[in-house]
């Protein structure tokens, strides 16, 4: 698909300075610009890219003045970083949203209920008593299990699995081999040293606007549900153990795992590769540094690190001595000796 | 399905208070009881509850005396959490077991043999020389390999992956998008300083009762096998490197990593996060904290935390004084000033 | 397949001891030799095992004298461990390269392109605008999307998902279920406490000889690509943010994480679970230890370990006083009270 430097100046109410006919077909950033491709110029630090760049199209700003000689045609603007960002979910939509249809290498259950405006890919399977909404985009190799609900305009990516009882709701997005539903990991220790499994019987209910990453875990609750706020964000390869709630808005980074039970309040910030144990209460706003292990509750706006962790600040002193301990313990030794003399 | 309060009582041996003809399709917490739900009151604390729940049937001990009103129908039995929990056992195999049918739309090899009994889903891939025993439920889109064996009554979950020459026990659950079988992390440096492939053409042997998360990988060996044991319990996203071995009746939390040669004792309780370092021996009975590093042998009974880990109790004085650090080193440095000053 | 020890004798250049017509159908530990496996004695602590092994034939070194009997048809080479590598990766390839083969189960666009030598196994999913190299081999259940490009002799397993736009290079290997080309985790915060979404329109671009691990995620970039160099090679469960880029010949283990923009140089070792803060930069030849936490850019050649990462001396130095810090403690203590006391 290919656009010239009179349609693009439209969709961002732009002017043209330069060909009007110059055509782009892709976006890049401005140092890495190449025929037929589309850039702007935000930073005034990237300024010098402007004069070499490959770019066919670069969005500037409507008081940029040129020092030196340029090839690419201009599209001058209020605002051209909020411009590009305008033209890049354009270029998104037009380019990931299929035009709707059902593939005939689909198995879709005669009970199923699909709402209008619905794509399904191949070896997809969607099973009985399962409803999806209006503008869902079931993706190939996705599976769907019996008595699941899917709000309108939601996107499930290939290979996604959504298990049995699973609510999700409208505008999400579930990226690829991401697994919601699944058992949790509940075990009775029985008198001969095995575990008897404690039947998971619960299911999973995601809010609208949830997007969960690749290759991420949900389990579904043992009794109740599993339950994911709107609005919340979830990057790749996380853990979200049995029961765990997560408030509206809150946002996780890869590869973090939270405990069975759990509760996490809204509009926090969890850094990746985190680890939160079972059953604790999480308050709003808090901000957990990469890595760090929960061990207890947290306040409202805590900010903590470590493992265990503690106040973030608190954490930082008591790390830069541990990095000097090697002087301190020497220090110490010799007021010992010191003192021994005395 | 739904079930009166006549039917439930014969079944969990208890005598209905109320109306015999309630009726009842699913199971709640007795806080979130609903029309049409089955609820248990086990614990005291939780009595208030029982006058204001909407469950429509609920669980108590024979000796309960109601103080106030309240709508639930009452199932009277001696110990109201073991009925409820045999309620849940029954009403999950009611609900997970599926009627044995195999579909049409699966790949299954001539050259494979299946036991009677057998479940198999759409787009599932059954390669030749593969055994599968009596009653297994091999769900959609799953995979299985050549030459594999899985013994009776084991349940492969959609999109698990089961490669060539894996052995699998019986009464094994592998959950959705596990991978069994990919090759173990063998490379040997070249003088050119890039890496030659060691091959892996070992196989997984998995026992009885075994458990595998969501997504968890366990890699074939580079030769002989990597040996999982009887009623091991593996969560979500763990990763067994080739030619682990890990004794019978470990559990072990997700996210944990395993690295490969390495030999894990039988009833470790492994937490989540946990790392362990390639060719260790770690003793049986360990417990070992969650996002602990290992990086030596362990005797039987260890408990370990830290990184790299030591004793348990040794780790948590440490850390206490870690905490303060900052106090600590202020107290050495006034002292430093004190014995200058002298 | 079975051969007998005249043809391995021959493939590795030595000479048999023993019966030449002793079969094998399988390779084996000599400590695990069964009838019918071939093993070797490379080291001479193991020296003892050839009187007892089961295996039927072991390879041995040239100037091998038996001191006591033994059953196994011996074959003398120069190095048995060399001559065992070979007939490994010989077996491998008889093994794992299927005969050239497209599955009429697949799903192939009219406006895909694959070249000779291609094999495409069940369920497969190959979109429109994909240019797939010669002897590719594409196995069931592989999700491959538009405008993909794959390079000669590369081998996708089972389940992998390789998005649109991705391009990967010659002799590169994919394992189960990884997902490459997913959006990046991109969001800008909102006025109301919600989060816009970053629209992810870059690719991910692979060198040659790259092996990405099972359950392995690699985000396309925001813009750009997201770039791995040739050799790389990705252990299991790794988490490649966007807009990264990887070196030659860098080796990262199991449950690693990178977060966007980050740039890793050449021949780098990274261990397992192992966390790299965004926008930084890592040098050449860089070792980290595992589980380490990388917070700030490391120069060419650094060794370092801990969270945050520093030196990885200086850290163990660190560490032994940590293990010790009660009893540092002590002693502070109890110099303030002598002092005090004074």
């Amino acid at each position: 698909m290919k656009f010239n430097a009179t349609q693009i100046a439209e969709l961002v109410s732009g002017t043209v300075d330069g060909n009007p006919k110059a055509e782009v077909s892709k976006l890049s950033k401005i140092e890495e610009g190449t025929t037929g491709s589309l850039s702007f110029l935000a930073n005034p630090k990237y300024t010098s890219f402007l004069y070499s760049t490959a770019a066919t199209i670069t969005l500037v700003s409507d008081d940029f003045v040129a020092d030196k000689e340029y090839k690419t045609t201009l599209i001058r603007v209020s605002d051209p970083y909020e411009a590009f960002s305008k033209l890049l979910s354009h270029y998104n939509e037009i380019k990931h949203v299929p035009t709707p249809s059902v593939s005939d290498k689909a198995y879709i259950s005669d009970d199923a209920s699909c709402s209008n405006g619905i794509s399904i890919g191949n070896y997809a399977h969607i099973d009985a008593h399962t409803t999806l909404g209006k503008n869902c985009v079931i993706h190939s190799q996705v599976y769907i299990g019996k008595n699941v609900s899917i709000g309108d305009n939601t996107i499930i990516h290939v290979g996604a699995r959504i298990l049995d009882d699973t609510v999700i709701g409208s505008h999400c997005v579930i990226h690829n081999n991401a697994v919601i539903g699944a058992d949790g990991f509940g075990w009775a220790p029985n008198d001969n040293g095995s575990y008897d499994k404690v039947p998971q019987t619960g299911n999973v209910v995601l809010g609208n606007n949830v997007d969960v990453g690749a290759n991420t875990n949900i389990d579904r609750a043992t009794l109740g549900s599993t339950r994911i706020g709107n609005g919340v964000k979830l990057d790749n390869l996380i853990q979200i153990g049995h029961n765990v709630e997560i408030g509206d808005h809150t946002v996780i980074a890869a590869q973090t795992g939270i405990a069975g039970s759990t509760k996490i309040g809204t509009h926090c910030q969890i850094g990746g590769q985190v680890g939160i144990s079972g059953h604790l209460t999480i308050g709003n706003r808090v901000g957990i540094q990469a890595k760090s292990g929960i061990l207890k509750n947290l306040k409202d706006d805590a900010k903590v690190m470590g493992y265990p962790a503690f106040d973030y600040t608190a954490f930082n002193k008591s790390y830069v001595h541990f990095r000097n301990l090697h002087t301190h313990i020497k220090d110490l030794q010799s007021l010992q000796k010191k003192l021994n003399h005395d």
